[in-house]
């Protein structure tokens, strides 16, 4: 068919529009409604219950801004978790970085991680490197069943309904704290301050309570609601505003760059006002 | 009518669509098609020729980014122009500066003024201050005839179509530089990166030639194309990224805030490439 549009409610009353070149599929999985089209203005998108997860074209600002920042924050991540991020983006990033041995992915839908390999070859395609190890599991379990194991932990998860509901509670942040070593840093995307401020600061309170270094930082993000994008940190010891200038090595990036890293965690005052 | 959305096309293949409780006035005047509706995210809205011009939610943005980094980057603004925004939003801003003794407003579409007194009453209502003189008259000539007059302009304009088209020109930044005192400096709203790339690159290279100091900053504004809006500053002489920290003073802000005002300068690695 030609003439297709497709349209993301955002919020009840608001939304954005995208032209369709064509569908690519379409299927109900054991989790989520996952659909891959083609469209016009983002190349290949990804939607997971109708919501925008991942677009060839902005893809590299949420990947990059997720791994980047607490892997330069860490003076040595070698051991790094994902919870979620079955389309291989941030695994991806994370491999940039020599000091990384192994990068666990646990994504709990296999077919993200199949239709991204298919058809989001460019974000996916890491995922078959030899320090990557990728298992279709429940994240919110993998992390209740590990202790002591990791030095950074990334959760790329859905928004806070459906499978991901249980990634954005405070056992779910006490389950990460006792996941990471003593001076493990974790990074969580929350969504974003327009539509979703009680979300942010309900989150900020939490990871608060559990971590003695609780950051938010934002980057924007065109096909996500308001474009403008939240990721909090929580950390056992390391500050992400603390970072010594010897710390960052080059690397291939069209987004985050060091200067960033720092800028990225200044917030217009009426985001800051969330985190108080 | 219910269930009407009005959609914007930002680009041809990609826009943003929302509920509309009612439409308030559609006009065609002389320079553009003028439309005003309630809508249920977001308020009160002003269209122009089809594009989101600014909307009671998220106004105080880009109204207070374009005011308060050049205020506060010179050391005495006395005298301030504001071509376009007839909206009366950034005027709203330029008063906050106890320095500011005259702030003049030239718009070239009476009828933007009037529906925004109307409709728009927090974000106008300080048209009537006595420090404003308002002018219905073309900004472009308002300018060329003016020599060494103003400590800062301001050009809150439509896209590079209609009657902004000579805003986006060579000739009009050296029209301004005439304008300006010796230590003048200037801002111009310059669209957004993900679809306006060559514009910016634009932009920056005439105004380099023009302007010892030319920088670009960044707002997030999310009814505008892509969440992420650019402003490029010329500057005679004062450098917004060296404000002393004594020359702040306490404003009534929610986006703007001190620290912002130089992170906001810190680009993502996409957009500072076009300022190169």
């Amino acid at each position: 068919m030609s003439g297709l549009w497709y349209t993301e409610k955002q919020t009840e009353n608001f939304g954005i529009t995208m032209k369709i070149k064509q569908t690519l599929h379409t299927e109900q999985t054991d989790f989520q409604y996952l659909e891959m089209a083609e469209t016009e203005e983002w190349g290949n998108m990804l939607f997971l219950d109708g919501m925008v997860m991942t677009s060839q074209r902005d893809e590299f600002v949420y990947h990059e801004m997720v791994a980047h920042v607490p892997l330069f924050t860490h003076p040595n991540p070698e051991t790094v978790l994902v919870v979620g991020g079955g389309d291989g983006g941030v695994i991806r990033e994370v491999l940039k970085h020599p000091e990384v041995k192994k990068a666990t992915l646990v994504d709990i839908d296999g077919k993200v991680i199949e239709y991204s390999k298919k058809y989001l070859p460019e974000i996916a395609g890491k995922l078959e490197d030899e320090r990557v190890d990728v298992r279709v599991d429940d994240g919110f379990m993998h992390i209740a069943n590990s202790e002591n194991e990791y030095d950074v932990i990334m959760v790329d998860s859905t928004e806070p309904v459906g499978p991901a509901v249980n990634l954005f509670t405070k056992g779910f942040y006490a389950g990460i704290a006792k996941a990471l070593k003593e001076d493990g840093i974790f990074v969580a995307q929350t969504d974003n301050p327009w539509f979703k401020a009680d979300l942010i600061r309900e989150v900020q309170r939490d990871v608060k309570e559990i971590f003695p270094v609780t950051r938010l930082y934002t980057a924007n993000i065109p096909t996500y609601p308001s474009g403008l994008w939240t990721f909090t940190i929580g950390s056992k010891k390391h500050d992400p505003l603390e970072v010594k200038e010897d710390r960052f090595h080059d690397i291939d990036t069209k987004y985050y760059t060091k200067e960033l890293h720092k800028a990225s965690f200044v917030l217009p005052k009426f985001v800051k006002d969330l985190t108080e």
